[in-house]
């Protein structure tokens, strides 16, 4: 089957793509990675090759910037660079599967009206999951489509992890710790496995560090608990989202300060994390660099909390064997790697200076009792691969 | 100074009480204990002396029932038992001291005032503790009274403990990690100091566990963390409050449940916890003994939760070298200790079953990394105190 995949990866306002050769063997092969910035606004379109270089670098204006345009403008884009072969299938990023979808899924009309039916688990998130499936299956019926879910990964944690102390009803109509980056923990576990195959064994807490921020903690290569919960909200201090907070401070903000719903929401989701508490920007780097000292403090909650659920989670494992650091930050702001780090002394992390300086691999000491390991994640080709594996 | 001090202790539906005789020297004698159960229904009232033997039981009804004569027979009741002596004044546990109150205060109307204004920090709570302090100026107006802060123990909480990732107008205006039970790991602090002093300097997990659940992290006898937050809602699965919930799960109950907040609040406060996930019972003592599933489930939740916080709590104190069980489950519910302990066996807890069957004192092993204590707690004795520190 020769031919080429297409995984997408869409957020609210960005849609990352790699474009993937299909040979012989389950393995494949990355042609282009790449994706739009600005969706929304004023799309910025880039694609590089699997050495880094570049292939394209295009702003879109106008009724180029409409989203079924953009979309088909990057579906002939990829199409002119597979010629003569052709797409065989699109894999999608699908924030929410609920209770029923549990793994990857071919998808059909009847499927994504189901998939729909989930909004109300992720309104912030599921429509933006949803749409390029739509435009994709207006503009190329007969493609193949396929959806990889973010809450899959999480199916094996065991119940008690699951669970909210709420009245049973909750429960019964899906309300738990779903869990999140999903696709990314499943790349993460992958690559341990392969690359350090006796600690991928044991007790690991993996650490995707990006604008949005969670742990895993994996035994044996499988999800055992994860700090986010129902929503994407809870957990870690993240960019602009708050983690973890008491819920009477939302009882607070409704029946006190006089919010509505909806304004309780953005302030938790757009104003909180980083920016909130340091008043100056959701990005760490930004943070990391300044001298304020709101950054100062907005950085060590950060790592604060980390060090906190990175033990609440060793717990759910009773023990911890390994530590990996991903994501946007997890892989290259070395100086939180380090605060971070510090916070996870007393579990028996020893933290190799210039091997975390350098960034790749293992930055742990030789005789660090917890292993710690940088692994760049790539979502894309998770999709990828579950898509090949679903359509051969 | 001869005389007594009356220690009070009013809850939504309860009132406790010790009555103190004082002496020469900064030790009180206890002369009774007891309280009024029923309070705003059909109030019963028992008292009993220092060695245990019932002084009185009665139950009032009608005109009797009403909130200053119930009290009012309390303090008569109390003057009575003192008599020849008279009482020198009365403590009060107050829930919430905001930013302003970090120690006990000497009332004044002005004060009192004060502490009516934090109401929209506690509403469900503050009503209760200032009630009872009306009741007795209108009757003793010449009475010392002291108010004494369930919040203020935990002042000593570094910054990062008691932040939020929310936008900073919220921390300017009072919204942190307060914490609660303060009266209580107070008592347990000064009881560790005298009766394991190295322990006392050391890292010691303090779990208050009982119809209201928290934990304090201890470092030489001050608190470094807590689980409660903002509210009393945070942190532990309690007997019919969550504990910790993902706010997404809020936003879903006002957004596609249709809740408004004061019907959020009924469900997080009154329906949860123990209560809600076993749709039995609140009570540990009737989940315990139950064969019900959900009751196993229940219990199984809350030996979890106990266990991922306190090793969040551990991890603020980079590390644990005891923890101690308190409140009604903490010092009699030997199987809930039991299972407890086995979710802290990853970090050195090896408990004595022998000794945590007989329940007091040391109950983990002589070679357990970490020291397990169970001390009974007593918050009417620290009221009790602090009100003779403050009027001698």
């Amino acid at each position: 089957m020769p031919g080429a995949i297409l995984a997408l990866n869409a957020g609210s306002s960005s849609i990352k793509f790699g474009l993937f050769e299909v040979g012989d063997g389950p393995e494949l092969r990355l042609m282009s990675k790449g994706g739009i910035q600005g969706v929304g606004g004023n799309p910025h379109f880039t694609a590089t090759d699997a050495a880094g270089a570049s292939m394209t670098d295009k702003h879109w204006q106008g009724k180029e910037a409409e989203y079924d345009a953009m979309l088909g403008a990057l579906l002939a884009w990829a199409e002119s660079h597979v010629h003569p072969d052709t797409l065989v299938a699109v894999g999608h990023r699908v924030v929410h599967g609920g209770r029923d979808f549990t793994a990857p899924v071919r998808l059909t009309a009847e499927i994504v009206q189901q998939l729909d039916a989930l909004t109300p688990l992720a309104p912030l998130h599921q429509p933006h999951s949803l749409a390029p499936i739509r435009t994709l299956t207006a503009l190329r019926p007969g493609l193949p489509q396929v959806a990889c879910f973010d809450t899959a990964f999480h199916n094996t944690m065991p119940a008690v992890a699951k669970r909210f102390a709420l009245p049973r009803e909750y429960e019964d109509e899906g309300v738990w710790r779903y869990g999140f980056h999903g696709l990314s923990y499943e790349y993460v576990s992958r690559a341990l496995r392969q690359d350090a195959p006796g600690l991928s064994a044991g007790r690991v807490v993996v650490a995707h560090l990006g604008n949005g921020a969670s742990l895993c903690a994996m035994r044996d290569g499988q999800s055992q608990d994860t700090t986010m919960g129902f929503t994407a909200l809870d957990g870690l201090v993240m960019g602009t989202r708050c983690g973890t907070l008491d819920a009477g401070v939302v009882l607070y903000m409704l029946q006190q300060k006089g919010l509505d719903a909806h304004a309780v929401e953005q302030v938790l989701y757009e104003r909180s994390g980083l920016l909130g508490v340091s008043g100056l920007s959701s990005d760490m780097r930004t943070l990391l660099d300044s001298a304020d000292e709101r950054a100062r403090e907005a950085v060590e909650l950060f790592a604060f909390r980390v060090g906190q659920e990175t033990a609440a989670m060793a717990a759910s494992m009773n023990g911890l064997d390994g530590f990996v650091f991903t994501g946007g930050i997890g892989e290259h702001a070395v100086a939180a790697r380090t605060l971070v780090c510090e916070r996870l002394r007393w579990l028996g992390v020893a933290l190799d200076a210039a091997a975390n300086a350098n960034g790749a691999g293992r930055i742990s000491t030789p005789g660090s009792r917890v292993e710690v390991h940088v692994i760049p994640t790539d979502e894309e080709a998770t999709i990828a691969r579950h898509t090949h594996d679903l359509i051969a």
